[in-house]
């Protein structure tokens, strides 16, 4: 059975990208970093998410970005609240972490090349985001090319490593619809940027915002409970 | 002042490549990593390397690799001793770890973009080396590519980050000559893959015997104690 390494964060676009890699045939092998985020809550959220799809191992790898800062996810910069649309489809936003798709696609190629898979997905998208350059499909290509030029495998010549991103050109709408073709039942899944204590997601972030406006634009209701 | 972040693991190499950052006219920002070595006393020798070089900060961030395994450097596969110079050059060993030096340059870059530097340094080298394929120019540039497309300030055209390798066209004996017209005392560093629990050197991994030769052929005397 072909290997897959599956970036879970424990989202909708992550838990939905699990769904299309079974889909598509790969043994799964999730992969979350706990990175020092402030919404530490996802990685909860992950190992339901990889429990509920009986992944073959679910390992949370520590690297702590806060040391490093420079993120309003890391540091004690503020979440921006209640942006518009139109903010928030312009510039790149504080929330961003410098290089953190390049950290976690560099730790998911250790763990593949480690484990014999050739397949790394990972759930990006550039429609309904929130301007991460990282997240664009020329990086995307960009990382691939290094990748075959940094492993073992790749300059042997034994493996192709490949980043699928199955849900790079779709809107958070099409991707909620996807993985309720699945089954996918999204209470166990989590987006808030900044949750309350008890749980709550505070329903005013990018991250909620997008949410919500993708289960409104699906016609679904959506099973998260928010703060306001 | 320029900023540049250096990969520091407290070996000849990075220590070298340290001296040359500073003389280059460089603000120093030392980064080292622990990502479950066995041999952890490099990381006590790069604080030592740091304080010698007086950066301006030093920070070991922490990326457990130990649960991903796949290499002797960090998990129970024996380390390779007794190499000839052919065996040395010819394949990629067990002492590779997957992806390491992609994880080391993604944490260096999160680093670079959140202060504001536009360099990395990394002691990387071809000669004289164990033939690890993230060594080589050609993934150098292949990373510097995917750092750009990357990144907040490299897409937004504010910066463009650059990976220098000074070092990666120089055999071990011109790394140590150069080193030494620095002034860089080498008694402060470290090299082997493997020490004993008292801190000495096994003096028969690739990295001590390329160490000794590079002395030997460098005219100069190793001032490691060895085991043998």
């Amino acid at each position: 059975m072909k290997k897959a390494v599956v970036l879970l964060s424990g989202g909708i676009d992550s838990t939905t990208t699990m769904a299309i890699a079974r889909s598509e045939g790969y043994e799964l092998y999730a992969l979350s970093i706990d990175y020092g985020q402030r919404h530490i809550l996802e990685l909860e959220k992950a190992s339901q998410v990889a429990k509920y799809f009986n992944v073959k191992r679910h390992i949370v790898a520590r690297v702590d970005l806060r040391e490093i800062g420079g993120s309003a996810l890391t540091s004690d910069i503020d979440v921006p609240k209640d942006r518009t649309q139109k903010n928030i489809a312009h510039g790149i936003p504080v929330t961003y972490v410098p290089a953190r798709n390049t950290i976690f696609l560099a730790i998911a190629l250790s763990w593949a090349e480690a484990i014999d898979a050739d397949t790394i997905f990972i759930g990006a998208n550039v429609l309904d985001y929130s301007g991460y350059p990282d997240c664009r499909p020329e990086y995307i290509r960009a990382f691939e090319d290094m990748a075959n030029l940094a492993t073992k495998k790749g300059v042997e010549g034994l493996t192709k490593f490949k980043i699928k991103t199955p849900l790079i050109n779709m809107t958070k709408a099409e991707i909620i619809r996807k993985g309720a073709q699945f089954g996918i039942d999204y209470s166990m899944t989590h987006s808030c940027y900044d949750p309350r204590e008890n749980g709550a997601a505070c329903g005013r972030c990018d991250s909620c915002l997008l949410r919500r406006k993708g289960f409104s634009e699906a016609g679904m209701e959506d099973p998260l409970k928010y703060a306001l």
